[in-house]
């Protein structure tokens, strides 16, 4: 089994990576494993993956308890949150329960936060069970709900005691689903590093066959960069925000088309191209950059170019949904540009710039 | 002003103990006060405080808001906290917006919980309104909401950037306000300081009549008892606990006889007691220390006797409802007890012995 260090002093906790993993044999060197264990999953994971974890952690704590929300992203709600800390009231939980998010990124976000706000905290463990989130939202401790004027504005900074990345869950994720999550893949090569860019231009068909090696290369280089990256700016205070390169743009087209109609990953696909022309326009990165990043995310099968939200003045609508995004500041969007391919930055933009790229990257 | 430092890496801060304290004077030394402030109030505080505040807060924010919630505990909710939140967004707040808790415990610790959630966290200032805030409830970063199936049950440790006591608010505190807020003051004698105790039965009267000097004693002893606590566990996993002396007990009392209709230190102070018998029973503490803290607790107007939750078994009543308590481990309710006058435990009792106090010291 491959493993990635998240280094956070006494908040600090390892992604394991393997195939098949069992979940109670990884448990010992945690601490964890005895009293309660609620399993937080949705109904689509639960018909396929929940048994053989149910059965795993029957052998590690004295009772297991499972909480089943809806799927999908519209779920991710204070809604589901409740149905969770109620649960875990009626069980008489108390602060030594563990909670277990078991499925994809929604799953991981609310589980967390439920984590992180039951008794004022309690342990939890990520077992993601896509390759977005084993790339990207079950590490690094960024747990939240949607509120219906904005995505992701409720939540908490808040670490799991341990990641388990398991391979084998990726056997059954749907093409369109492993396709969003190599959206996130893909970002970490222009803020980080382009050697990985390169390498994955090279195994891009290996991937979409879900190949079980580059699999594991994919999860382990993206943890580790993910790794440095959460270990020196935890809270988001400066360096971590380039992680969300992409994801300005991202945001304003999930919402503004509705939650679930483009799943997050196809959103950020279209945003990094967003957010490249942006930074070859302002005189940072060149042409030949921003047609090597469209050509591979159009082999990954992802959107190059965003959807039009509002007919009468789609660049006005895109600003609207951006401004309230949790990096602008007193109502100055901040975007994630790449300063040179595998470094990125931090800064805002006059509006004029961005309504051309809306302008000429919509369709 | 007098000052207390709460000591806790880069989260710590001052608590400012004064008169007619300026606000926007102190703020400077935070590094706040720029952007826009909300001020986060109940409607029975905004008619006596707002317009000092909002004013004093006008010179150092460029723009100042305003959220009332109803006045009462049982607005210690979801609906309360989600009333924030959508406020923020709707004013387009970002992670520089400062929250300023104005009122008393529940304001305190809605607010908090606010911003600990707001965009996964934003900066906040205690500015508490009652004796019982300014003791207690405003110091130590414990935020929450209460669910029907528990008080304080969502939270989150979250501390503020700098407390702001004004002895000055306390001149419109009711009388029964400020006799709860004593419980709470009287409490830090038998876990951590006789001698405070022991100044305490000669300054009764004088706290009760709101001497101005006297109330700055209080408030400034009993911050730097908890600052010393709060300094060396943060997150309650252990010494932190012994703050919470007469609360599994009063818990009980307030959650049995619903939410609002004991104030929080009069159920404390009813429990104290209870939890001083308990301590004595279990060969602790002698039969004088506990007529001595009575006596103490029956001079500042405080019920000593608990009240009948169930007339058919009392007994088993409290039992269920402190079995939920966060203190509480694998259903066995661990009760903070005075091992000797000055010093507290936590640890288990047999049910047996409980039962036999409840009986005792309920009426």
């Amino acid at each position: 089994m491959r493993s990635v260090h998240i280094s956070l002093g006494s908040r600090s906790y390892d992604i394991l990576i393997g195939s098949a993993v069992a979940v109670d044999e990884v448990l010992p060197t945690t601490g964890l494993g005895r009293g309660v264990a609620v399993i937080v999953t949705n109904t689509t994971i639960a018909a396929l993956h929940l048994p053989r974890i149910r059965s795993a952690l029957g052998h590690a704590f004295a009772r297991v308890e499972v909480v089943e929300l809806p799927d999908g992203e519209e779920f991710k709600t204070w809604g589901s949150l409740n149905q969770i800390l109620t649960a875990l009231l009626g069980w008489g939980c108390d602060r030594n329960t563990v909670l277990f998010a078991l499925g994809g990124g929604v799953v991981g976000d609310v589980t967390g936060f439920a984590a992180a706000t039951y008794m004022r905290g309690i342990p939890f463990v990520q077992l993601p069970t896509t390759l977005l989130a084993q790339v990207d939202s079950s590490v690094g401790g960024k747990t939240a709900i949607n509120h219906p004027l904005g995505k992701n504005m409720i939540g908490a900074f808040y670490q799991p005691r341990v990641v388990v990345c398991d391979l084998a869950c990726l056997d059954t994720l749907p093409l369109r689903e492993l396709q969003a999550g190599i959206g996130e893949v893909i970002k970490y090569g222009p803020v980080a590093d382009m050697s990985f860019f390169q390498w994955l231009e090279g195994s891009m068909e290996a991937l979409l066959a879900k190949d079980r090696e580059v699999l594991a290369d994919v999860v382990q280089r993206c943890c580790e960069i993910k790794a440095a990256v959460v270990s020196s700016d935890e809270r988001e205070s400066g360096m971590r925000a380039i992680l969300n390169f992409g994801h300005t743009f991202g945001h304003a087209i999930e919402a503004g088309m509705g939650y679930g109609v483009w799943l997050h990953g196809e959103a950020v696909a279209a945003g990094m191209v967003m957010a490249a022309e942006l930074s070859r326009r302002g005189g940072l990165v060149d042409e030949v950059f921003v047609r090597r990043l469209t050509a591979l995310i159009q082999r990954a099968g992802l959107p190059t170019k965003g959807p039009i939200l509002d007919a009468s003045d789609n660049a006005a609508r895109y600003l609207e949904l951006m401004r309230i995004d949790k990096k602008s500041e007193g109502g100055e969007i901040r975007f994630v540009l790449i300063d040179s391919p595998g470094k990125a930055v931090l800064r805002p933009v006059p509006d004029a710039l961005v309504r051309e790229v809306i302008d000429v990257c919509c369709e």
